[in-house]
């Protein structure tokens, strides 16, 4: 077994501010990605908020026998994410990945990191 | 897939005190859910403590295809919840979802977090 | 459901020191446990370290609908945990509940936390 | 029920720096296996990067009724694990075992950590 197709975060937020020098302490919201299996996995990320439509597909891939982690923060197609605004994420792949889901949130002088396995859907 | 009907959380604390701008710095214990389905969810929570009756249900409405950030420190119906006391929640949704627990804790100058996905029940 | 019987946790570690007040604020390694049956649970927590045996039983209760946060730092019988030792630990309780880790590291000025749920067993 | 023989952690990165007295205060990004068996457990630890063949296998062993807690910057053979790059892992037993991962970051003056039980693949 390599994994599931689709993953679910509920939580998500960017913070608004960063100490400390870019990029390893810029504060971000990452989803890492682990694809074992031998073919690329095409990802789409669907985003929700609070009180307006969901956006996306954001579209990634992650080739075979590889690992990606990507940023919210850095998510520029359809829409930049907002700081500091509250949002959840589902992933989906072709073929079967997982999931994790980590945020690295540098705005006070010293860092705080939160993570998590998403939660498999199907 | 959507989710799960009930999720449950035995680690529960609202810090008591907070260091920083609010309300985004404000100590808070958050349940994030996640509604991917396209009706909206009926949420109950239920708060238990260590030596007293549980409390509730408190009820919270995840509109379709929305995510909401619930603080326990803003719980104000049937009565709020103690500062600096432990509890645990139980939460049960009229349509599958998922939820997930963060903690951010300002007591001191620079924050801590923690996160996990809540345990599915049922 | 209720939960599950049996509960693994691979990282244990009580921190050899703390800043700031007591107890709020002293390092400590947490096993979070909810009972939301009508019944008591009778919990037996198993203790494993590197290199030498495991220990145990040691012995709890956590009431019907109730929750308890029992403190590693704590225990007492049938002996102390070691500070700054890795350890692992397995719950087993005689009826369903949910467990959660919670660690407090206050070693330094400023705390740091980390959670998960529990690996259910069986 | 023990445990389950494969594992994944899409998230890994060990901190490039450290303050604070060494070991408990390095950096590090851990692995915790334990294996409640009465047989001792071999594993295989496979490295996946961003643009690159993964590495591995890297051989460890957890006796019988013992947890190991593996630090991937302490990891020799095949090659070391470079810092500040991101990774990812599967972990392989021969019996059934359970896995959490662990990090310690302590670049700045106040250390963060996180932790999360990683996802049972088989």
């Amino acid at each position: 077994m390599t994994g599931t197709h689709t993953w679910a975060i509920p939580e998500g937020y960017v913070p608004d501010g960063s100490t400390g020098p870019e990029p390893e302490m810029e504060s971000h919201e990452t989803i890492c990605v682990l694809n074992t299996t031998d073919e690329d996995a095409a990802i789409e990320i669907t985003v929700y908020f609070t009180d307006r439509e969901p956006v996306g597909p954001y579209e990634k891939t992650v080739p075979a026998e590889r690992t990606r982690h990507f940023r919210f923060n850095e998510f520029e197609e359809p829409e930049p994410i907002p700081r500091g605004e509250p949002f959840a994420s589902v992933i989906e792949s072709d073929i079967p990945v997982v999931c994790q889901h980590t945020r690295l949130d540098s705005r006070q002088a010293e860092n705080a990191l939160l993570t998590t396995i998403a939660h498999p859907l199907e």
